[in-house]
């Protein structure tokens, strides 16, 4: 097992909060007292640029009050009839909630009146110094951006901050917090990341499937009735010549049929962590009655939701890199600073897209409408379908519009996929629950390429080209320096 | 990632040999040096029964023979017209070349005319030691065990003694071995056994998966031409409703056809580890080329082999306890010794069954026809089909001729899966390749009896009962004490 943070702590950050607008490089050490975090076994030591000390010690800032379950609950501002208990928020724990997706969902249930608690190893945050790379927008600390939530709303977002590969941390927060609903984020979510190397490959597999395993066992021993809304991706579909159904296809075959887990052909170590993941969660939904969702989720876009726009502090992340990047925020990133949009070989490749503001609103349907105990239901989370060369004539067109001369050059692709292919995914038990997507207007696009504009001067450009080859990656640990 | 043995070695036994039909228990020292592997970070050190020291240290008596690439080559005694170079034996690593199909193999490959090396951490007979159970069949150290196929046939089998999990362990065999073909049974093979606790579910989906990645990447980086032969099992299918074809399943859908992996329903942490070796695998082969021919195993019966009978040194292990014992064998060691074939719920449960000669054989047959670079090759591999009820019958009328009383009894259940169902699963590739089956007849019946009969004084009936239950498996380290 990798454990990344061999010690935990659960904390409870200060309910006195700075000013709002305060420049995010000032007040930073407004938390009164401090602990260390001590970082043990970490695989990742001999990435540290040379000349550079090896960071092993990692002091959080903040001040460790006693959990209060008794907080007042704030009124739900949400329309959930399906609740058992509809006047009393249910308490969800948002596993990876200081990343991209999970900090906008946290913030989302928070709002929408769940107790929620964030569990994150904030190893995320690890990675952009060790590779060197950095979010478009500045990011505040976990513990700044939950005290500014808290100021903002009164309502409080519990922090507990461990690796979920240990169990016993897992434990302690699941006898603490008492979930009702887990939503798992805390994955290394990068396919090129898992492509980089060999520990980098064992590190995805090990990290997501030892950690989803360790979450249903948790379940399974302290919150039986606990609904897991598990995020998966599009990409476990790989890209078949037949339509991709939502996680199950009925197949008539010599003349016998049968409803099956639908074939999956991943195409990335990361992409078939969360294969490995998907059967391990099948199976013990049959085998002890887990009740879980998976949610296959399309590449997601945008970075502001109601609740990220609050405040400056609360902004979440946006990467544009080649690690982290995904295509069409990368594509309007480019397009800001006059780079032409990197397509990868042919540009046929056609997968779904979502806002991250209906990834928000995706996991509070699925909250709100719990699988059955036993059942493992999976929807694909995504709302349109484009191919790359769609999507960069897109920008291309929004750019056009706001004075950009945005072009578009072919690079040799990285990874080892179908570039021109059938693509048809269904997605309609989202849209069944009550799902209002955000579609991917020239509005929309603007406001994208409207934000990237006003970042541009944050970009390094040195970031934006793919560095990772599928074919090559090899067993020697690659390291990187400045 | 488990290291269970973080130190390793390479030896070569040396060929002055004891004479042959020494009792086992006489003559254990005939090895002149010694050196000492240290095991550390083992899962499995709070396993021992009270009161009795930490095992941290094996000490391995073996001669230190530089290992000698110039060894004459054996004449091949098989037939194999597709070898590319027919007079030049090949060079196939057996990873897990210790335990039950695994000794057989390499035994029956090195006496065919290959190059054997033998790849294992022993971890199989550690399992035994803290379980507290034991082979029906008195088995030699791998050490005498080579020493004698040394003395009886003049052939060296190169003996590895390491954890796979360790990559630098294996990139130094890959390096000094360089084999043409791997066969890998170096797994974690027992489904009760991943299903004991949370501690040993980790460890079987660890030590499988990242195992198998490490041969991937060592084939990568080290042998790209070499053919991996990976031992998967027909309990990746489940039980579907529908034939189960040999890996992949031609599906027509919404007017649209397509050729797929076919879906699998694994039903335990064990086979779940397999189904995700096997994407793993077959995602390497689209991404490196690699060539991999991954062998669906039913459940293997018997325990003699050609090899393993030409002395009681060679004799192979036989199983019958409840976490790593067979359905057939352990029915056959019941009524050996009076007990009553436990019959778990049911009885309908349908599943492949082959001879141990016949996996030897299927293994051959693989390595002799290689998969071609990029191939992923799927066969399923056994001979023929019985319910459990159906054994429960053979082996009662098998019985009867040789004077025993054998009665069946029904007991709870201790696995999740359907006790009648269809079942229908394809096995001609290996037919086609050449296979030539051993097919349960009422003499080999007979034999098998014979032998559970001659060895029934070793018989300890508390192991035959299930004692593990896929439903109630929790969290905490499940401790065996005497």
């Amino acid at each position: 097992m990798a454990h990344l943070l061999s010690t935990s702590c659960t904390i409870n950050v200060s309910s006195g909060c700075k000013p709002y607008y305060i420049p995010l490089n000032q007040g930073s050490r407004a938390f009164p007292t401090s602990f260390t975090l001590q970082a043990t076994k970490s695989p990742f030591g001999r990435l540290v640029s040379d000349g550079e000390k090896p960071q092993n010690f990692f002091t959080v800032h903040a001040t460790t009050l006693p959990i209060s379950k008794e907080a007042p609950a704030q009124p739900s501002s949400g329309s959930h009839q399906t609740f058992n208990e509809p006047s009393k928020p249910q308490r969800v724990m948002v596993i990876g909630g200081d990343g991209y997706c999970g900090w906008a969902t946290a913030l989302h249930l928070s709002n929408k009146g769940y107790e929620v608690a964030i569990v994150d190893s904030l190893v995320r945050r690890l990675f952009d110094h060790q590779l060197g790379i950095e979010s478009l927008t500045p990011i505040a600390s976990i513990h700044n951006r939950l005290r500014c939530w808290k100021s903002l709303t009164g309502k409080t977002i519990e922090l507990h901050i461990g690796d979920i590969c240990d169990f016993e941390f897992l434990s302690e927060t699941f006898k603490s917090f008492e979930p009702d609903a887990v939503v798992h984020f805390g994955e290394q979510r990068s396919a090129p990341y898992s492509m980089i190397d060999r520990s980098r490959a064992v590190f995805t597999q090990n990290n997501n499937v030892i950690g989803t395993l360790n979450v249903l066992f948790a379940i399974k021993e302290f919150r039986e009735q606990c609904h897991l809304v598990k995020l998966g991706t599009m990409g476990e579909y790989g890209t078949p010549n037949i339509d991709i159904e939502e996680g199950y296809i009925t197949i008539t075959h010599n003349g016998r049929t049968d409803t099956l887990p639908y074939p999956k052909q991943a195409s990335s170590f990361y992409h078939l962590s969360k294969v490995h993941d998907s059967n391990n969660i099948a199976f013990t939904c049959k085998a002890w009655g887990i009740r879980a969702t998976d949610l296959n989720q399309g590449v997601v876009y945008g970075v502001k939701t109601d609740e990220t726009e609050m405040h400056e502090e609360l902004c979440n992340r946006l990467d544009y890199d080649g690690v982290f990047g995904t295509a069409l925020n990368r594509f309007c990133v480019q397009a800001a600073v006059g780079h032409p949009l990197t397509v990868y070989g042919k540009g046929g490749q056609t997968r779904g897209y979502l806002d991250i503001r209906d990834t928000v609103q995706c996991v509070e349907l699925a909250i709100a409408n719990p699988a059955q105990s036993g059942e493992f239901r999976v929807f694909n989370q995504f709302t349109e379908q484009f191919s790359v060369n769609e999507l960069a004539a897109l920008v291309k067109k929004a750019g056009e519009k706001l004075g950009l001369n945005v072009e578009s050059i072919s690079v040799p692709n990285p990874r080892v996929e179908a570039e021109e292919h059938y693509y048809n995914a269904k997605h309609t038990k989202l849209i069944e629950l009550g799902l209002e997507p955000h579609l991917l207007s020239d509005s929309l696009l603007d406001s994208l390429l409207n934000f990237a504009i006003k970042f541009k001067d944050r970009v390094d450009t040195k970031q934006i080209m793919p560095s990772v080859s599928w074919r090559k990656m090899g067993v020697k640990p690659r390291t990187i320096t400045a």
